[in-house]
């Protein structure tokens, strides 16, 4: 009999704290967590087991989305922590963690790594130096996973000497969303959705990551990363890769990823002439966000002037392949914008000949709407008739998929509960592999790449506005216009 | 300026106290009634003007569905109605309607008769006598047009003689629905619905009328004309042809019946072999109807031993063309059944491969749900993810296209009040033209003369269970289920 543990990396941190911990809990409330479960959280302060439990009570009372929290099961939950103070580059460190960990019989690790992605090398070598790195062990790796293909392909191939690729679980979150889930079956358990999933019968597609914040403190971080490496590359792409893939033949991690991965290697290179016409990258500027004046990226703290780091990038997208010949995808995320909202939109082509002219109203094209923040909720836009005598009038109809009674009785899951589940499972489905994370970063490259050949230099908006008027533009000159 | 004149045969007959005249009531209080219009009602009873009203406003008063009585308004609507004692059978009587009729104004007069079908030639002919049969006069006329094709076709042609096609309305109330011209709706101004809208995606669609009243005291009407006759030759095939048409090129008259007929005459014709592996006729027998012991069809008031009438018929019926190629339609009809409703269920084919297998919960087929009676709503069957960790589990939601808010406003219109105001107006899509009719009886006599041929025997069935076993055997043959 084998002994499950989970190690954290980054223990104290701020995703351990909101996410992580409270989805542990709420894992363990329903009794999901696989028996005998050892948990075990480390960072560099030296902290007693008991304070660290205290921080993790106040913390998961805080977080935790359970209607009414379960006071006695989070005291049984915290007695199954372990703190072991580790500063993770000090390898001599990692002693005290391997003598915790096999003082149980027969451990089986998983090891989230929730620290910068520069420890993640160390970390990885650390734990092979303690003797770690067993064939059972597995890693959980938060993005960003380098900073463009060479870098993270460095990281990849360091980590990759020590674990198999099927060891190596790399998380992006919104894989764990309900309702990214939710693509898939309806895509595949439906019939009615397939036969018109296709360039024949879409129009357009968007998927929008819209902030309401600004950098907020991390100035240079995010300069050194900017609105396309932050979230195009991962969340995004990743979304994008499950509404364009072809259907896998079945739920395994490698069929489906083998589909994925197709989908990210078709995306069109941007080149020094497609990227001014189908890139529209921006910086946010001062402006009024909700009911307060906030500076621009260049006044917040820490800023360094001229940066030409992109708060916000607009695509037109292509997939080359025979599903999606000629119907763009339209990505866009940024900053400072006017709300705060995710949300995939499929937008089907118009009828071919409307019947129902001279009827009053015009027809809308059909749409379907996922909403990934800040609810999670999925939406058919038809158009059905408006009851009444006059003439045939028709009006649009919004039929909510996911809110419907049957959707109402459980607690929302934390995207991470998921996501931790599958891993503690060793299912790889909603991970991240290496060749998709190789393909992300490879069209993200070609997009600075020509940003660079034609000197970019950033539109502007001001904060708390749905962005910059060329990303407007853009839409306007392919004949539509952005939703929500 | 014309003056427009509504006459009703049968003013004091079930239809018209139940329905026709709550439903002009109805359109005279949302102010949709031609301006100027005189009503008048005539039947063979002598009553006086006032007594006539009276019975209105008793009638109206216990068949209108306003939310609370517009006392008032019902007050202003009978003053406009006139009374005249007319027998159809005697010509001399109409010279009354006449000197009325022509007392008004440049008089265009739409004369509904709702009488039993075996007057309508003669009140053609009588209405001609008096000069009544003008080309600006429309007639209305109730099911049933004859009895099988060449009586069908006696009555056509006499008062084809009179009137031309576009002057005559065959009324078939089921298309004054709400949901079957959502149908249209759906179908037609959705881009969603219509590739899919085929042998290639539908698996097949049934089409359910069942009633759980017996023959109401009206055995020997109904034993002259069975189910058969009585609702498949009519509502039934109906409703067949919108759900199978090709998209007509506008909502005009003619386009839609034009594409509506070419349905009908594609029906497959049943012959002697087929006829006893794809149509069930059943009788019933005693049973328990609601919390009441009821007599078999045989027991009925007026019954003569031995007949052979069906008081339930089920067909796999086929429409040889392109688009429905091998699907089944499966169409049934009975009286005595278990429960009352009225549907069309469209049944999509099963996903064609399931990636899904494993997790819980086997795929149900994706199913467009239209329900007649005795609500008016529409469903969409689909599988959508159940919130969850474990597996992967997918469950059916319904969406109710119908009961949206959107929906909630408005009182729900009687079919009538549609049928009458598309009359007034001259606008002939939602009636039923010659060639319809002429195609519909084609098929329906093909199958009697089938019966005949093989010595049709009706199987039997228990009042107040959901039919023969016969017919569910028929299913399973077909390898499917009876819906709802």
């Amino acid at each position: 009999m084998s002994t499950p543990v989970f190690l954290l990396f980054g223990a104290t941190g701020d995703l351990a704290r909101r996410m992580l911990w409270p989805s542990l809990f709420h894992l363990y409330c329903d009794g999901l967590l696989p028996a005998g479960l050892r948990l075990i959280g480390s960072s560099r302060s030296a902290l007693e087991n008991a304070a660290f439990r205290e921080t993790l009570r106040s913390n998961i009372g805080k977080y935790s989305n359970q209607p009414e929290l379960d006071v006695a099961a989070l005291a049984r939950f915290l007695e199954t922590i372990e703190y072991v103070a580790v500063d993770v580059g000090e390898a001599a460190e990692f002693q005290r963690l391997a003598d915790l960990i096999n003082s149980y019989p027969a451990p089986e690790l998983l090891c989230y790594v929730s620290t910068s992605p520069s420890l993640y090398k160390t970390v990885a070598r650390n734990l092979h130096a303690v003797g770690l790195a067993r064939s059972n062990t597995r890693l959980m790796l938060e993005k960003p996973i380098g900073h463009d293909l060479a870098s993270s392909q460095d990281i990849l191939n360091a980590v990759g000497a020590l674990f198999a690729e099927d060891q190596v679980f790399r998380v992006d979150h919104y894989l764990g969303k309900e309702t990214v889930q939710n693509l898939l079956a309806l895509r595949f358990g439906n019939s009615l959705f397939e036969p018109i999933w296709n360039a024949q019968c879409i129009d357009h597609v968007q998927i929008t990551i819209a902030e309401t914040v600004g950098v907020e403190g991390r100035w240079s971080y995010y300069d050194d990363a900017g609105a396309l490496r932050d979230m195009v590359q991962n969340h995004i792409l990743q979304t994008l890769a499950l509404v364009a893939m072809e259907p896998p033949a079945s739920l395994d991690a490698a069929a489906v990823r083998n589909e994925k991965v197709k989908v990210m290697q078709s995306l069109r290179p941007l080149t020094a002439h497609s990227v001014q016409q189908h890139v529209v990258a921006a910086q946010y500027v001062a402006g009024i966000s909700g009911e307060s004046r906030v500076p621009g990226y260049l006044q917040e703290e820490g800023a360094v002037s001229g940066s030409r780091t992109e708060t916000y990038v607009a695509i037109q997208a292509h997939i080359d392949n025979w599903r999606w010949k000629g119907v763009p995808f339209f990505l866009r995320t940024g900053k400072r914008l006017e709300t705060r909202y995710s949300e995939i939109m499929v937008q089907f082509r118009e009828v071919p000949h409307n019947i129902f002219e001279g009827a009053q109203g015009a027809l809308s094209p059909n749409r379907l709407v996922i909403r990934l923040q800040p609810q999670e909720t999925i939406t058919l836009e038809l158009m059905s008739k408006r009851p009444g005598l006059n003439q045939v009038q028709l009006q649009p109809v919004a039929l909510n998929l996911s809110l419907t009674e049957a959707f109402q009785r459980d607690r929302r899951r934390i995207a991470y509960e998921r996501l931790l589940l599958d891993a503690l499972h060793g299912n790889g489905t909603l991970f991240v592999r290496r060749d998709e994370l190789e393909a992300a970063w490879a069209w993200i490259d070609g997009i600075h790449a020509a940003w660079q050949q034609v000197g970019m230099t950033p539109k502007t908006y001001p904060s708390g506005t749905p962005g910059p008027v060329a990303a407007d533009r853009m839409m306007e000159q392919a004949g539509t216009r952005w939703h929500g």
